[in-house]
C-alpha cells in the first residue's frame, strides 16, 4: 500500500468503492521509465486511465500520448499537450475521426489494413504512419489476441502502398503483451522489427520508427522485474538488432506508470457460506467485474488484497462482485484465502489498480454507480 | 427487424451506435406472459433495461418489478409504483440500502445465508423474505453460477432461522438460467420446491411463495419457445407439482420482455485482413464487448446481424469492437459469416439487443461515449 495512500484512507470520507490515485507515484514511474530509456519517446496509454490529473502532470513531465479516440486527443488538447505530442495509436478509426484528428494537427497514425491506410491517405494526407505488425510473443499475463497487427509479409507490401498514397512510410509498431514479465520478448520482436527494415530498405523505402508498444507490468501477486530492467533489456536488444543505425524508438506504457500508483478502497457486502459439499465461503464485494474489475476476466488480473484482519487465520474463498448478474466473480479458480475475521462492513482494498479500472466500470449496471476516483 | 423500428431507422438522425427500442413490443411481450400466467404476478427485472419509459410503460400496465439496488428502487419509485409491488431480490445488499428501502416501504427481500437474514431482520424486521435454492439447471445460454442460493437443506434451516428472527418466512425462489430454452427445467425445479414446503411444513412453517426467477429467453440466432408455451409449461407442472394447494407464483422475466423490443444500429469503422494463412476477414463494428455487447463473452449470446448487402456473397468473418483491447472481440469461434460487399461506413443492426446492453456499457473506455439509447 503506498505511503500517502494509506494516511490519506484513514480520514477520507469517500463512497465506496473509490480509486484512489497516487499522482506523485505516476510522475515517479515515468521519470524513472525516461530515465531508463533515454533514446525513446514515451507516448502514455490514455486508455489505461485518463484522469485530468494523471494527464496534466504527464503532460508538464513532457510526456507523448497514445489515443484511441477523438474523446482521448480532445482531452490531451484540452491539457494543452501540443497534437506532435499525440499519436492516434489505434488501429480502428472512423475516416471522419481521421479528419477531425488531422483538422487538430495530429500527424502520426497506426494501421494494419489497406483499407485504412486509404482512409488515412485521404483524410491525413502526408502523416506519418506506422504499420502494426503481428507477432508471436509468450509470457504476458493479460493476452494479446490477433485482433491488431498483419503479418511482417503483408505490412511491407502495405508501407510500400502507404508511400503511393502519398503517406511518410514511417515504421512499424508491435506488442509484447499486457503485464509482459519475460524481457527476452522484446528482443524476439526487434529481431522480426529489425528484418522488416531491412526488407523495406531493399524496396527503397527507409523506415525510421520502432514502436514497441506497452506491456510494462504492475506487480499484483507476484514479483516482477523493475522498470530498470525493462529499460536495460530494451536498450541492449536496440543495440544487438540494429547496431549503429538505431531508430526512432516509441514506448507505449500505460499500466506499468498508473497501475502501482492507485488503490480501490471497496467493502465486504456478505460473507456466506452455500451448503452441502462446498466448503468456501464465498465474500462479496461492493466492486466487482462490471465496475471496475474487468480485467479479472478468466481471471487473468490477480490483484492483491489487503483486510483488517490481515495476519490473523484464513481459509479459501470465493471472491465475487455485488451485482445480480451470474458472471460477476472475480476469482473462483485462483487460490485466494482471506481471514476467517472478515465479515460485512469490512474495508478491504485492492492493491495496484490504478490502470484499466476506472473507464471499464459499467454506466449503470444493476443500478450502481460507476466506480468513483479521486486523485491525491 | 420489429417494422417500426425499421421505419424509424430509415429516417432517424442518430448518433453511432445507438440502442432503438420500441415499447410497444415491450408492452406486448408483458401481456402475452400475464395472459399465459394468469397465476403468477410479474416482477420485471430492472437490471434488464432501466429505461424510464419502460419502466413508466409496465408500471401502468399493473407490473411489479424486480430490483437489485437502491438506484433501481428509487428509479420504480419515481414512475409511482407503490412499494408494495417491488421486491429487493438480490440477495447482497449492504444493511444501509435494506434500511433505505425498508424506510421507503419496501417489505419483499430475497436472502440466500445467515448472515442476510440478520442483517434483514434488524434493519427490515418483520419483512417478507425468500430464500433463493441452488438448483442443478441445463440448457441455459447464459450460464448460472453457483454464485446465488445455497443448498435446498441449509435453505430450509435458514427459514426456520428466518421465523426465529420475527420476519415473515415466505416461501423460495429459484432460477433455471437467462436465455432457458429447456421447458422440463421448470417441472424439476417445482419438483425441488414443493420438497421443501414439505420439508417446512413438518417444522411448523406453510410457506406460501414459489419465485420461479427468470430465464424467458429472446431469439437469437437459434428460435426459442413462445412465451404461450412457457406459461402453458409452468402452469403444467405448478398443477402437477403442487395439485390443489397452489402457491403465491412470482415470475422476474427481464430478456423475455425486452430482448427482442430492441436494435442496435451501428457502423462498420473497418474490413481487414491479416495475410499469412489467416483467410477470414476481420469486421471491426463501433460498438464492443465494453460498449452494451457484454453478453457475448465467451461468445455465449449469438446475436443476429443485418447488413445492407443482405442476400449477396458471404464469407467467414471475424467480428470485433472499436477499442485498443485485445478482448474487445465479439465473435472469432462462432460460425459467423457476413456479406464480402461489406465496407467501412455500412450500418450493420443487431437485433434482439433490448435487454443487459445499455447498463453493462463501459462509461468511458478508450474515451468513446456510452452506448446511446432511445425508446419510440
Amino acid at each position: 500500500m503506498p505511503p500517502k495512500i494509506a494516511r490519506f484512507l484513514e480520514t477520507a470520507e469517500l463512497p465506496s468503492p473509490c480509486l484512489v490515485v497516487d499522482v506523485d507515484i505516476v510522475a515517479h514511474n515515468w521519470t524513472e521509465l525516461a530515465r531508463s530509456l533515454p533514446q525513446a519517446r514515451i507516448f502514455y496509454a490514455v486508455k489505461a486511465n485518463p484522469a485530468n490529473e494523471i494527464v496534466s502532470r504527464l503532460a508538464r513531465l513532457g510526456s507523448c500520448f497514445d489515443t484511441a479516440s477523438m474523446g482521448e486527443i480532445d482531452l490531451c488538447l484540452r491539457h494543452r499537450v501540443s497534437p506532435d505530442r499525440i499519436s492516434f495509436g489505434n488501429t480502428i478509426k472512423k475516416e471522419r475521426d481521421i479528419a477531425s484528428a488531422f483538422a487538430k494537427g495530429v500527424r502520426l497514425y497506426a494501421f494494419d489494413s489497406e483499407a485504412e491506410l486509404e482512409k488515412i491517405a485521404r483524410s491525413a494526407p502526408g502523416s506519418k504512419v506506422y504499420c502494426r505488425v503481428l507477432m508471436e510473443c509468450e509470457g504476458a499475463e493479460w493476452p494479446l489476441s490477433r485482433k491488431f497487427g498483419c503479418e511482417p509479409e503483408m505490412a511491407a507490401d502495405l508501407l510500400v502502398r502507404a508511400r503511393e498514397l502519398g503517406l511518410d512510410a514511417y515504421g512499424v509498431s508491435f506488442h509484447v503483451g499486457s503485464q509482459q514479465t519475460d524481457l527476452t520478448q522484446y528482443d524476439k520482436a526487434l529481431v522480426q522489427a529489425s528484418a522488416l527494415f531491412d526488407a523495406l530498405a531493399e524496396r527503397g523505402i527507409e523506415l525510421k520508427l520502432v514502436n514497441m508498444g506497452g506491456g510494462f507490468p504492475s506487480r499484483y501477486r507476484t514479483d516482477v522485474p523493475s522498470i530498470e530492467a525493462y529499460g536495460a533489456a530494451i536498450r541492449e536488444a536496440l543495440a544487438r538488432r540494429f547496431g549503429d543505425r538505431q531508430p526512432d524508438v516509441i514506448v507505449e506504457p500505460g499500466r506499468g506508470i498508473v497501475g502501482d500508483a492507485g488503490v480501490i478502497q471497496s467493502e465486504v457486502v456478505l460473507v456466506s457460506e452455500k451448503g452441502g459439499n462446498d466448503q468456501r465461503r464465498w465474500v462479496y464485494l461492493d466492486v466487482g467485474k462490471f465496475h471496475g474489475l474487468a480485467e479479472t476476466m478468466d481471471e487473468a488480473i490477480k490483484y492483491r488484497l489487503l483486510t483488517p484482519h490481515d495476519g490473523g487465520e484464513t481459509a479459501p474463498v470465493v471472491l465475487a462482485g455485488p451485482t445480480c448478474d451470474s458472471a460477476d466473480i472475480l476469482y473462483e479458480k485462483a487460490d485466494y484465502r482471506l481471514p476467517t475475521a472478515l465479515k460485512a462492513g469490512d474495508k478491504v482494498c485492492i492493491l495496484a489498480t490504478g490502470a484499466y479500472t476506472t473507464t471499464y466500470s459499467a454506466v449503470a449496471f444493476n443500478g450502481f454507480p460507476p466506480l468513483a476516483s479521486i486523485c491525491i
